[in-house]
């Protein structure tokens, strides 16, 4: 039993965020109450604006309030003809932060896995197939996860563009840099064998 | 540069919650806008009415929605005639969990602490010498935490209670059930040691 049921609800709807456990849903509580109402009542609004206004764009399938995100929108972008082949949002702001990519996206969502009964259509691949088609695109870069799955998703996506004409490629996988090679896992390290490259002096 | 301004938004609101950082706040928006948009506007919702209404019991000072509150409310609890004065309304949810109290609360919000220029007002000690005065109070108990502040405040309001000719007392300090007494600090230890009481057979 306690004093309040408002306080009660909030700190059960705050389980819904990943990692929030009944102990810490009660210190964002106190926290808020105490010390940052304001934060709370803007922290509200922004979850209801977005929660209701976010959906897909229409090209890339990411995440916009806009028929079509503004990088799908970028003329530069548009120009560079390459697409880069993510699962998630999340695999966007990544590269982004790189600032090495200056093409535009298709965000799957997913990844095949039929025994989900997640087949070709639910990651989109029809909508991919019409822009191969109907787009001017140069490169389909596969960005997908290095799993079982992603590789899967990978090959499959590869094939559609040869169907297409279109030049697939997949990210490099290799040992990641500043790690040390005696703690790289053996199936990294043949990829990276597998995948070395002539020094260029 | 990112796609939607209201993620960029919801990610920045989230950042209000104690222990959530930016990597964390992504996780959460996409995780919301991916599989949980309901639990979001829930959330919303919560958050609003929390924030809006939730105020302090004008007799224990706790959070609550009410103008007294429900503990302070119970006639059984009314009864017992004991008054825990403890740091928080957390500490109350702590003292409720172990079902071994059955009087009311005082919450402080806080400790004395003089340099930052919070004196006996600001940790509404007035209202408490009001209650000592016009309730029938048996007992108060100390339940504020094993700080230096912490025990000021308790010789503080123990002062006060001997003036009201009310019984105070403190929490026991000692050695933490389970623990190890080789791990165990050297006043926590000297207070057990002080603290020691014979063995009734």
């Amino acid at each position: 039993m306690y004093s309040s049921l408002l306080l009660e609800k909030l700190r059960e709807a705050l389980r819904c965020l990943p990692g929030v456990g009944p102990k810490s849903a009660q210190r964002m509580v106190f926290h808020l109450l105490q010390r940052d109402r304001d934060g709370g009542i803007r922290l509200a609004q922004a979850l209801t604006q977005a929660m209701l206004e976010i959906n897909h764009c229409s090209d890339c399938r990411t995440f916009t309030e806009q028929p079509i995100c503004s990088i799908c929108t970028n003329p530069r972008r548009q120009k560079s003809g390459q697409i880069c082949i993510v699962e998630s949002p999340a695999d966007i702001y990544a590269i982004e932060q790189t600032a090495q990519f200056d093409g535009r996206y298709f965000v799957l969502m997913g990844h095949l896995s039929p025994l989900d009964g997640i087949g070709p259509d639910e990651i989109g691949l029809k909508r991919l197939q019409e822009r191969l088609k109907n787009e001017k695109i140069e490169e389909v870069i596969l960005g997908t996860n290095p799993t079982v799955e992603g590789e899967a998703t990978a090959n499959y996506i590869a094939e559609i563009c040869a169907h297409y004409g279109v030049m697939a490629s997949r990210i490099a996988h290799g040992v990641p840099v500043g790690s040390e090679l005696e703690m790289v896992d053996g199936i990294t390290l043949s990829h990276s064998l597998a995948g070395r490259h002539p020094i260029k002096l």
